[in-house]
């Protein structure tokens, strides 16, 4: 029976940067006779103005019945102000990671070394980067219930949100984050703010109850702000960090923007079988969007991670991951990596341009 | 009637640092002419080894009776396995910011010129660099209930804490924030989560809402995963920043290590008379505790920011400011800060040269 994709395009660049890496996968589809079936479907913003929802029944039913997701990315500020806060593009994205199950979520910091300028930090303290972080993506205080805005005596708003996890869900994004230090440095850190947050002390107990079974890895912890000064301070300390969604949102981004050029970075969201969505760690960038100017290798870099997680297609994945790092040995850099000496080319060129390498 | 400063060594590097800082408190103290009483209490571990508690009733009803007070830090290993969550030191340090109701946390991120080496940021991306973060400090998640840990259906145990902020949490830190902007460069930065979570919501509306009342300060919003990989790429873009209580612990963190020294940086935590607690942003540093090592000058600084917002002794602050530029000019530093061709000196020797350049 023949695999089948669904492509989310999106808002602002996605639609660009998906066009870039749909020619990359078809290519590669073609080649290696994969028979994959590929879709498109509406989510966020661009699913707002056509149906009224983010996540309208078709696309979250398309989403089920496929083997694996590409995105682009969602919002912009035509819908920041929507006042119903279900109505938010936001929503889409978060209703296809809840509804699915994506709870696993790998985002790879790596610095390329062709790039090693474009970041902030100096370079002895960034060469050769390789960071891994486990994100968990369908519990935490995203998802916590009771949450909302209710009125307190004398008519006093309060804003409230619950912060929550159970054994079962820390266990499983454990699992995830032991498995890919042991296929990595086998070291691991999990990060909490267990010295005042309960829930964390729950999950630093149950990563320490799982590093009994994964004894050749070395888990430590550190408090999440520690953990973002030592990103600053010391990045390269770090092989595979763990942590919930919400402290996962924050360091991940920290993380990617270490290496100066997040628009190489890309995403997994895997369920328990290894399905996954698959999507740039950038976002919608609403200010460039239509312009030709969006780097798409972070989202071409999404589909080798696609074809080697969910669709067990691993010499493919690795073939694009090299035509990527040809095409920066061949001096191309769209507007985000520029640098002087080198060549800027448009969406589309930087595309086309991983097409001939492959 | 005579001003009551109270100083709490706390923990690890904390006695030794408070005894270089009481140096100069003293000198300044006698030279002004300013009456000051100066006494000493327990806190965190080591009021957990004298009493069994880390915020013993005396401590609390000392602070509540001083004008400012002044701490070193709290928390070390030898506590933190301590099964009886209430028995940590970080309880009284959270004990005293609440039930003294110092809401106001003020912290600067400031290069000193002299140590602009020191940052593992590039030095056009960080020279000048001038950041305030004023992070709400009594309430948010820290201290929101319900929280614990409880168990569900089938015995499985889910852990579990509250973000949550009321107005008038929200708009008592939004004015301090926005008179400091007022006083610098008049540009605030909010930073939440809006397009998740509902507190934040209310949070950025209540913002906006002050807004109307400082026409001349410049409100801007930023979610608090931009926030983190802003403050990486292009730091200098911010002049105040203002969060909740967990945001503002993890990016003040991560703002303090962009300097490369956050053993320089104080910081000032306020009620809604001016009284404060001063306390350097570094932690109690376990690991050098007790060999002379610690840099004392973030809580020599501490005391110039007790003395300018508590004590309306803003000439004898300038004097420990500038004294503080003179040894870094004379080449003085302690191992955190040190660099070729400086003079590598002991906690003791810092705190001494402060106390001669004055
Ligand atoms: C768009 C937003 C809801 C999302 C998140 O906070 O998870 C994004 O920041 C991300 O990290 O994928
Ligand atoms: C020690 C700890 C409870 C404290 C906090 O999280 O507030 C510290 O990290 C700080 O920032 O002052």
């Amino acid at each position: 029976m023949s695999k089948n994709v669904l492509v989310l395009p999106g808002d602002g660049i996605g639609p660009e940067i998906v066009t870039e890496a749909r020619k990359v996968l078809e290519l590669v589809n073609e080649r290696h006779g994969m028979g994959l079936e590929i879709n498109e479907a509406l989510v966020g913003g661009a699913a707002i103005d056509a149906t009224g929802v983010p996540l309208p029944e078709e696309t979250l039913a398309a989403a089920k019945a496929a083997d694996a997701i590409l995105l682009g990315a969602v919002g912009g500020p035509k819908w920041d102000t929507n006042p119903d806060f279900a109505i938010r593009p936001e929503k889409g994205l978060l209703g296809i990671r809840s509804q699915l199950g994506l709870f696993g979520n790998l985002r790879p910091a790596i610095l390329y070394p062709q790039l090693a300028h474009a970041s902030t930090l100096k370079p002895e303290v960034v060469s050769g980067l390789d960071i891994l972080i486990v994100r968990e993506l369908t519990g935490g205080i995203y998802f916590g219930q009771p949450r909302g805005v209710r009125e307190k005596e004398g008519g006093i708003r309060e804003g409230f949100n619950t912060y929550v996890y159970d054994e079962n869900e820390i266990r499983r994004i454990g699992r995830v984050a032991f498995e890919a230090a042991r296929a990595r440095d086998k070291r691991l850190c999990s990060v909490d703010k267990a010295n005042v947050l309960e829930v964390t002390v729950l999950w630093r107990e149950i990563m320490e109850e799982l590093s009994k079974e994964y004894p050749d890895v070395e888990l430590s912890h550190m408090y999440v702000d520690n953990a973002a000064m030592q990103l600053v301070r010391a990045p390269k300390q770090f092989d595979v960090m763990v942590t919930g969604n919400m402290f996962g949102d924050i360091l991940s981004d920290a993380a990617a923007m270490l290496t100066g050029s997040i628009g190489m970075l890309p995403s997994a969201s895997l369920d328990e079988n290894g399905k996954g969505m698959y999507e740039p760690c950038h976002g919608s960038a609403p200010d460039i969007a239509g312009e030709g100017k969006a780097n798409p290798l972070a989202t071409i870099l999404s589909v080798a991670m696609m074809l080697r997680y969910s669709l067990n297609e691993g010499e493919a994945a690795d073939q694009i991951e090299a035509a990527v790092s040809k095409v920066l040995d061949q001096g191309l850099r769209t507007g985000d990596i520029m640098s002087e000496g080198m060549r800027q080319v448009s969406t589309a060129e930087m595309g086309d341009a991983v097409v001939a390498a492959l």
